[in-house]
């Protein structure tokens, strides 16, 4: 069993790993801790629990941090999740779950703590949780398994500036502190994330096998996202469909076979018109006169290649499975 | 014939480059301006009068900038062009020429209104003094023919850092003025110079050849200079040699069918571990939330491809072809 603490902004993209995690029967999520981004942190907390419970599942949740280490808090992209960041739901079902009361970076500790190498961060939004965390009590790092990032790209063009990735853009400071810190970190970005595709029309067979208001969600949540895609990246999509971002990170958690890597310093470019970049130091035995790519510094396994096809069957046998139960 | 100013720190890639553009039959050089880079700016002026003045030419030299637009001065790379730039020579002969009195800058500026739409400045130092004529009269950019500046990387990973190139990251805020100005500009860097190497048993064959003292130096200081660099590039070098850095901006203006650009939108990376990243945008068409990328900017024709034999075959060409006359 993979032990995993997901990090998390649902967010629509969000919630389809959400719901892969808890279909996956190697997968046992010991909490979701939420974080500004696709949403607010309040949404995102109110999210998460209501994804679950209508799931009929019970996963502690913890709200986290609200806003970016350094630069001004941001707007939101409802134009891509929906003022509620589930495409705008018409209404739901009533959710009697309640947030966990500690903060999310005081439960990573304490999580981590708990399962000495045990535990796998999979973060999905902007990195403050994370961060936050490691200065809380920096014996962490050497206490997780491993710290899995969707986010940043190397080769492909960026989705919020030529360079940038609106994960690390969000927050570019948190992502370098990460990135930076001595735990082994699996960067799962646009160069893989651009080259899966979830379509619509598999949301719909999903929604009409369960017949079950988890699937029925997912799928307008689905169908508001696609709408957005779908039109910014006509050339991609042959029907309808999302890339399947958040969903990658899980993908390598449980299929790292399906990913080729290269390994190598990461930082990130923290201000200017680069700012959000995940720049990999590609030629590792070479120092510069340039400070920060250090030989001593941490490594990161940037995913650059992988298997659409397998991933697709992976998640489609895993979801149509049978693992949903009453909504509670 | 190409009017250019020659904006440059010799310097041994530079003393190339400047003999090649000397002896081309189509290049009128309009003056020599010169910057710190490889060497202190006093020395780059010395240096620019020795190299003509013992080829038997007069060309206007001025002394430019001496420092940075913003960040500190740092110190010249003895290592690679020897203390003198030119691989420390045992000795010089006598020299009478002396600097014209203008600063770099204001040649510039008064050269450009003299000679409309006519003159090309080839740049391959760091890039203040075009930084530093823009300010002084933003008049010149739509004067000026075009701008070839040698610096900065797109794909190949850089020589300062995973991802800068030395003049660009000498000087970054002045670099991001000069791809930020409204003139033609076309980027000459490593994606290109690291194609094309230079051998060591050229430069014993050109000196064989004239048997003049301006031949002489330009082996003595190659002999240093790719020393440096066949160490470094083993797996690249064939026999000693030296990349065409400097070189390939006089190519790029004679010969511009010699190479295959990308046009786009190019800023610099100021601060941080990135400092004096070249980042072209490449998805031209794209509009972003993060600033600094409007399609309205000035695009930049990045050099992506080179044909290194035909560069080769006309540098050879034309330096055994009788250009030299008596030092002055």
């Amino acid at each position: 069993m993979h032990k995993v603490i997901f990090d998390t902004d649902p967010g629509v993209d969000d919630a389809i790993a959400l719901y892969f995690a808890l279909a996956h029967p190697d997968i046992e999520l010991l909490g979701i801790t939420t974080t500004f981004g696709n949403v607010r942190v309040h949404q995102a907390a109110a999210n998460a629990l209501y994804l679950t419970a209508i799931a009929g599942r019970t996963v502690p949740v913890t709200q986290g941090i609200a806003s970016p280490w350094v630069q001004p808090a941001g707007e939101p992209p409802a134009f891509i999740h929906g003022d509620d960041g589930l495409g705008n739901l018409p209404q739901r079902l009533p959710c009697s779950a309640a947030v966990d009361p500690r903060s999310s970076a005081q439960f990573i500790v304490d999580t981590v703590r708990a399962h000495p190498h045990q535990v796998s961060l999979v973060a999905v939004g902007p990195l403050g949780n994370l961060a936050l965390a490691l200065k809380l009590a920096p014996d962490i790092a050497a206490l997780v398994k491993q710290v899995i990032v969707m986010g940043g790209t190397v080769n492909e063009p960026g989705n919020v500036s030529p360079v940038a990735e609106a994960n690390i853009w969000n927050d570019p400071h948190a992502a370098d502190i990460v990135f930076s810190a001595h735990w082994p970190t699996v960067m799962v970005g646009l160069d893989v994330t651009h080259q899966v595709v979830t379509e619509l029309p598999l949301f719909e067979r999903l929604a009409g096998h369960h017949k079950h208001p988890a699937t029925d969600t997912l799928l307008h949540a689905v169908q508001f996202y696609s709408h957005f895609y779908s039109g910014l990246h006509k050339l991609r999509f042959s029907v309808p469909g999302c890339f399947a971002h958040d969903l990658l990170a899980f993908m390598v958690l449980v299929q790292p076979d399906f990913f080729q890597t290269e390994s190598g310093v990461v930082r990130v470019t923290t201000e200017g018109p680069a700012k959000g970049q995940t720049i990999l130091k590609r030629l590792d035995f070479m120092s510069y006169p340039q400070p920060g790519w250090e030989k001593s510094r941490p490594r990161t396994a940037a995913c650059m290649q992988v298997d659409a096809a397998a991933c697709l069957a992976l998640f489609e046998q895993t979801l149509f499975a049978p693992w949903l139960q009453a909504p509670k």
